[in-house]
């Protein structure tokens, strides 16, 4: 008998056939001896509409009433989950955050989880019932409602299989697995049977939008066993796992792209000390998150700094770093919107040698120009225009990640 | 400065433009220097489609998950009503019902509220900000969502009035206040400038569906000043207060109907001691209602029992009286749909004999046969074949109301 966390995201309740599906696999797992704990998200398009409706009372509505408008998507499918699942004869309770209880801080929209208290939910569970629990909500230590930010469900049902000690965290998701990269770019792109939380991390990071990136790092940091797997059929999915030693000989595990984010370059910077402090710090203190940075010196004794920004804030951020300019001497800032960021990701990194060397002879075989350059221990990224972002994906793809 | 409850019904919170309305009006209130707490029903018709859900998702749905779909309603207006207030540059906080806290019995879906904590609103207020409240819910001990049945969010208001030892508990609502009938069925029927507790408890016991009972019943007890007025315009409705000298003046107050009653007969009872608590036990043991009872000896030994219970439980009960009739020795059990209740109410009747007769009188000149009678202190109430359910009325009306 094993404890399985199963979670469920808008597309796989997006209708009562939806849920009465997802309440037949619960049922076979409980069937089969399991203790199961559910984790459900609203019903596609629920959390949007409810978003649209806060925005149309407030143009900028307060993030504490938004998330007591938003948590009721995940109410009630948690309620109609444990509805359905009665229906089929399974002994099922809902829970809210509240309920739980999931603590998190008091940042509204993005709040991150403070601590769970699971006793409620064992207690449930030892009793034989499924406890359905509402993802994405949790409730501040002053009892307000929170919400953990888009894809939150994710790290609701990964934080609780921590907390429960869960044998096994499957989440349901509308494509069959993680895979080397987007099939709507790469046909032959084909999904991973392992993959292990660092790159799922980085994949995560990098717009890979399978996982919520928060719920990677609570597994990796209490090495809750994950399975990502489609529900609507029941092939096996990826397994997000620790890195073993099997990992190292491929090399590269998948290529992911992301055209969500817009470069700026001040140029003509002074080269002293602090100034790139006196750059950022303004930018840091408006919330905006900077990505990638690159400094080039010139011999003039100025220096040209790039970073790239979300796309979102752009705007945001031009009019501010152009004011922060001014105040530092720099010449002028420049803005692209037009650009893609292009990575590949794998353990195998660490002892395969020569990958980024081999990475920027593929693009430049293809002609394409590299704008930036980022690495990290098992992940190269780099900007490139974003008109050349599909074909780098595919050309990428080929060199790296052999045919099944 | 005063502090003042406001509560707004289902069509006064229908959409954001009805919203906006209603916290123009509640933005007045808080501008003329009053602590104002607001509680808010669900938008009109969204309880009806929550549960419609549930019963898609299970045919006897379980009230407890029930309840967890039905609050959502009051939750969105509650958040949605915050907004709309900060719009308008009000400070307003949302409070659900284990926020308050409001704690309820774990009579899923018609609980009655055991105590409320409002010491988080004082602070609220006291801080300057509206405190909105989700009507319609609790939190049981254990922490699960309650609801407090159709119409629980006035309940919600004057428990909450009582609690806050607010000055006023008004209810705003889509008609002008209560009547001395239903203007649909007598046109000449006029608003009441004051009711007192009693004979509003009598009314909303017949059928007048302007105030859930119970929320009557808070008020009673804990002395609650009670404002009924129209959310549509700002004319003086009807203050539900203490009886004073003055009312005793009027003899009747109102006329009500109620045609969600049926009848059933059980005949040839043998009229032995405890043979009623031998028929009313089980029915009470199915959650049956009874309301109006008459009993009828014959000179043969046996007796026959009359009595009335709520439409929607008519098949239930007609099988169950039917079972115990047989186990009792009875002859047979009748029933009869076609039937309507017709009441007259005020606290004058205490003091103004023969308002009985002359009821029997203005019914028999109109040629309408009386099946059943039963009275309080301040009401008597006949059981009329339906056909004259509204003639029955227009002449109660015509005989005890005096022309504004």
């Amino acid at each position: 008998m094993a404890l399985i966390v199963q979670k469920f995201g808008g597309t796989s309740v997006a209708d009562l056939d939806r849920i009465r599906h997802v309440a037949g696999r619960v049922q076979r797992t409980h069937a089969a001896g399991h203790q199961v704990a559910v984790v459900v998200s609203a019903m596609a398009g629920e959390t949007n509409r409810l978003l649209a409706l806060a925005k149309a009372a407030h143009p900028r509505p307060a993030e504490r009433e938004s998330d007591v408008l938003a948590s009721t998507g995940e109410q009630v499918t948690s309620a109609l989950t444990a509805l359905v699942l009665h229906d089929l004869g399974v002994p099922a309770r809902s829970f809210l955050g509240h309920q739980v209880r999931i603590e998190t801080d008091s940042a509204y929209g993005r709040a991150r989880i403070v601590r769970i208290d699971a006793e409620r939910l064992r207690e449930t569970l030892a009793s034989g019932a499924v406890a359905v629990v509402a993802g994405f909500q949790g409730v501040d230590a002053d009892g307000s409602i929170t919400t953990l930010g888009r894809g939150g469900s994710d790290t609701s049902a990964v934080a609780l299989a921590a907390a429960l000690g869960a044998d096994m965290c499957e989440i349901y998701t509308d494509v069959d697995g993680v895979h080397t990269s987007d099939p709507r770019i790469v046909p032959r792109a084909r999904k991973l049977d392992r993959i292990s939380y660092d790159e799922m991390l980085e994949l995560a990071s990098l717009g890979a939008k399978v996982l919520q990136i928060r719920s990677v790092e609570f597994a990796k940091r209490y090495c809750v066993p994950v399975h990502v797997r489609s529900s609507f059929n029941d092939n096996e999915g990826t397994r997000v796992v620790e890195e073993d030693a099997t990992m190292e000989e491929v090399s590269v595990a998948g290529v992911a792209a992301d055209q969500n984010e817009a470069k700026l370059t001040v140029r003509g910077v002074p080269d002293n000390p602090g100034v790139a402090a006196r750059l950022f710090g303004p930018v840091a203190a408006a919330g905006i998150v900077v990505d990638m940075i690159i400094q080039n010196a010139s011999a003039d004794g100025t220096t040209d700094m790039t970073f790239t920004v979300p796309r979102a804030d752009y705007d945001q951020a031009l009019e501010l770093v152009r004011g922060i300019a001014q105040t530092i001497g720099a010449r002028d800032v420049r803005g692209d919107l037009d650009v893609a960021k292009v990575s590949i990701v794998g353990v195998g990194m660490r002892t395969h040698a020569g990958i980024a060397a081999r990475m920027f002879e593929v693009l430049a075989a293809e002609g394409i120009n590299i704008q930036m350059i980022s690495t990290s221990e098992i992940k190269i990224s780099v900007v490139v225009d974003a008109k050349y972002c599909e074909l780098a994906v595919r050309a990428l793809h080929d060199a790296f990640i052999p045919a099944a």
